[in-house]
């Protein structure tokens, strides 16, 4: 370790140093740039991987096949950035903030030479880890995650050295059922292994076995309640097998999709304020709390969930991109806020298409709430049309004030991005009643007369008023 | 004509007479039975026509064949109504309302028969008419409205006993473009002959313009700015060609959408208030402003803009529906309102999908407001996933709040039902600013990363700003 100098900067510019070169840190760099110019304003951005601003949520359709290459899915190379005067550090890993003396240290991963970099503004982007599962084999070959490009191709390269055709996915989340149908498209067997009750428990239960129920008929074997217990090895030290208590599934290659925790040791270490799920907490402009010339925004900090009151952790793109944006516009010398989030998320696998939004009923019980829950099904255009097809959709609504609570949606073409209709309801903390008089677009080939999201509201106003007591 | 009695009610029932049995008329029907039974309530309804409960929207699309049979539009017969023990008299046309005396004369069809009904609430659903050009040839053989189910066989008729392939639609609005893709689809040559500047005058014309080029793109001959001078007619007295001050256009059949006024002879000769769009007046409950016992709805009724302030006449079963139910449900012992539209409306050519809510420019202009106009092109998925299309949302914001004012969208499939983000967001009354921080729904497959509304609603924020002052 070679540990050189502090990089002090030019008296005259104020120095934004940005650790984590994806969508939220460079979002931020590039806002700030867009509104103070080199003169005014010098950036330094570290990524430790070798790729800046790119789509992980595009992954599964690279490894399904439905995007041809990796490089569909970088948005903005270093190059770009650079010729945008933002002096990118690539192979670079920050190991240590100093807040006291407003520096990071960083490491050049191939040279392994370290040095400090003094800033006035810091933002903090490091994103997200995946949950590996505590057990020997964890890491055998054959055994995938897909949080980034290079695991992305590293997965691509196995599956094409590799000749036997079954998979395990473990995890029922959105990245386990995206690549669920990535590994059916590659023509796999595929095995989907799942702790919870049923898969994607960002669905109510009820909701989540019409996914179970769809993902069956695809022919994916669907393993519920189902703690990975082993991961077996061959001989050669590769993946043979994932085995839970009651079974062994045979796999030649394993993709992990349990899910991610914010990557926060570095700013655990420096101090600084952490929630109940491990993410930085930040004031709304996306300054950590307490910290004046500190922010944070992407999958590594907690966001202010507006229907139950609390912090939550979602790693979605589109928040990142947004926590940029916010972030950038104040360390550029703007205003702006992210007030929060009602929780959307959409997915799909195949044909099946899910989507939610708010509460679902044990968030509901857990923020103390009361509420009336309903289910209708209807279909995605007039019934008379052809390809209309069905759709569940389930609406909670609060007792005797009827606000809307949640939705949560599962059917074919045209049912995910129905979610919108809610997710702006709740952000203006409408009522399921106001809902029923929505001036929703309707033609017969976009939606019945009624669309799914008023029969829902229509069946929840009942529900409310039948117990309004 | 042969005068009968007056129809009294038995003493103990209220009873609710109904005048047209679509979808307000029989919404409300249905809606009044399912709260108050038959022992409280006698319910009668007027149909002078030959179907109840049809969807007229879905005409367009009987007639280009995706829906094979005429009674896949019907949504409940007659007899379906019967059991449900509402007393209806099909082909039987309400001739005179008689506010002063509580009772409606009507006259049998068939027999000529007439009669008084008394009633001791009335529900007005006349309905809307379609505009006929004023010419001469006007009904010549060859020529037809697409307003009823009869209108739609008779077209359906022409078209089979037509050799020549030539058809000219007369209006460019919402079922003129329909009936262009409905005859684009039967293997017509098609010209659209319009009045206005660009087709879809409910856009403003630079979003009109789009729809022009993309239907030229499909073949289809689009004539603006061109109002008909003359329906010419062969030897046989059918339709031969449309002429206009400049061409002519040879034409073996002939298509008619140049838009509805409400159909409201009865109300006016009864002396109930209309407003300047010739639509009845009602309060929020739809009942007819000054009268206790007389409700309207459906496409017979003006509604208030929530946007503007002010009235409007439009004629869409979306509204039609709920306002029946508003009605059934006042009618029925409940309480219900309809608090007005935002002017939601989608519609397609092919695979061209066409959107709009609130206002237009000059909507905006008429009513006082001062905005910023902003236009983006993003796609319907993220950039790099297959099939992603190109979509123009255009959004309007007023200067200095940034208050939401309208939204339209053109593109292909998947930008239609977008606009419901910005219905929603009109009803709640946000501003351009508070949109840009919603939480919609985002994954490849579903949308890019910011959903074009957004990207939208970012740029109409940038030109609240640049323009403060």
């Amino acid at each position: 370790m070679s540990m050189s100098r502090t990089d002090g900067k030019d008296g005259a510019r104020e120095r934004l140093v940005v650790i984590g070169g994806d969508a939220a840190g460079m979002s931020a760099a590039s806002q700030a740039r867009r509104l103070r110019g080199p003169d005014e304003l010098e950036i330094v951005a570290f990524e430790r991987g070798h790729f800046t601003s790119y789509s992980a949520c595009g992954i599964p359709y690279w490894v399904g096949g439905d995007v041809p290459e990796r490089d569909r899915l970088i948005a903005r190379t270093p190059e770009e950035h650079r010729e945008r005067a933002i002096g990118l550090r690539m192979r670079t890993e920050v190991t240590e903030i100093d807040v006291a003396g407003a520096r990071v240290r960083s490491r050049d991963l191939a040279s392994g030479a370290e040095e400090w970099t003094s800033y006035d503004k810091l933002v903090i982007a490091t994103g997200a880890r995946p949950i590996r599962p505590d057990l020997p084999g964890a890491d055998a070959p054959g055994v995938h995650g897909v949080q980034t490009l290079d695991d992305g191709q590293a997965l691509l390269d196995t599956l094409a050295a590799t000749e036997g055709r079954r998979a395990v996915v473990v995890g029922a989340g959105y990245i386990g059922v995206e690549m669920a149908e990535a590994l059916i498209n590659r023509g796999y067997e595929v095995t989907v292994v799942n702790r919870g009750e049923e898969p994607m428990s960002t669905l109510d239960p009820d909701m989540g076995r019409l996914v179970h129920t769809a993902m069956e008929a695809m022919g994916i074997t669907m393993v519920d309640d189902a703690e990975v217990t082993k991961i077996r090895t061959g001989e050669d030290g590769r993946v043979r097998a994932i085995a839970t208590e009651d079974a062994e599934y045979p796999a030649d290659v394993v993709v992990l999709g349990i899910g991610v925790r914010p990557e926060t040791t570095l700013a655990k270490a420096a101090g600084l304020p952490l929630g109940e799920h491990g993410g930085l907490l930040t004031d709304l402009a996306m300054r950590v709390r307490g910290h004046g010339n500190i922010w944070a925004g992407g999958d590594c900090v907690e966001v202010l969930d507006l229907v139950s009151g609390r912090e939550r952790h979602i790693a979605l793109g589109t928040h990142a991109n947004k926590h940029g944006q916010v972030i950038g516009s104040n360390v550029g010398g703007g205003y702006a806020t992210f007030p929060g989030v009602v929780g959307t998320a959409v997915s799909k696998v195949c044909d099946l298409e899910i989507a939610r939004t708010g509460l679902r009923e044990k968030d509901a019980h857990r923020a103390g709430l009361q509420f009336e829950a309903v289910t209708i099904e209807s279909t995605s255009r007039a019934g008379y049309y052809p390809n209309a097809t069905l759709m569940t959709v389930k609406m909670l609504a609060e007792r005797r004030t009827g606000r809307l609570l949640g939705v949560q949606i599962v059917g074919r073409e045209g049912a995910a991005k129905r979610v919108d209709i809610a997710a702006v309801a709740l952000t203006a903390g409408m009522t399921v009643e106001q809902m029923t008089a929505l001036d929703l677009g309707y033609a017969p080939p976009f939606s019945p007369v009624w669309d799914p999201v008023l029969v829902a509201a229509r069946k929840a106003v009942a529900a409310v008023r039948k117990n309004a007591g």
